[in-house]
């Protein structure tokens, strides 16, 4: 079997990344890592409430505030803090005013959120 | 079927978790998602050349600056930089003065870097 190669490629930079996103809400594929995608967004508002029965979901903030709404109460997440929402967990992403942020979930996830 | 429900509880200051590993090239697992694990590191020097045939790992600056050494060349990758190493691709991690990140990889992988 040969060796597996790879060039040395230049690290993603995520809060640079997140700048070239056009619009809100948009999600923007920045890496991969065996089935998962990383990905940024920028977000202002609130979400629909949502559930994804079959993966976690992490959420990692680059920049402003993040609101994680759950039924038992929500989460703020600020700049180099990371949350994980449960499978099956029903939530919703806010942010008061503009929120960058880098999302990890599997490849083919719908997206709602 | 009962609906899964989630306290809000903290997330998670990575900066914060890497000040409170004691050793050096200790791993501290953090947080999960599905079959993976965030584990955050401080690591000076040149770890040893290896590859994980099973997995891609992926790799995010707090602090420092780390050097990732492929055969094809190096990457220094920086605080807020992210790097993804393809499985089977042999590599070694490395810092000149001490780094912390944290990395993504499945559990019960073994730890050589």
């Amino acid at each position: 079997m040969p060796e597996s190669r790879q060039k040395a490629s230049s690290p993603i930079n995520l809060a640079h990344k997140a700048t070239l996103i056009e619009y809100q809400w948009s999600l923007r594929v920045i890496a991969e890592m065996d089935d998962y995608q990383f990905k940024v967004v920028r977000i202002e508002g609130e979400f629909i409430w949502h559930s994804h029965p079959e993966t976690d979901e992490a959420f990692l903030v680059l920049d402003g505030t993040l609101r994680i709404d759950l039924q038992e109460g929500c989460v703020h997440v600020n700049p180099g803090e990371l949350y994980v929402v449960l499978r099956g967990v029903t939530h919703r992403t806010a942010a008061q005013s503009e929120a960058k942020l880098m999302m990890i979930e599997p490849r083919g996830i719908l997206n709602t959120g």
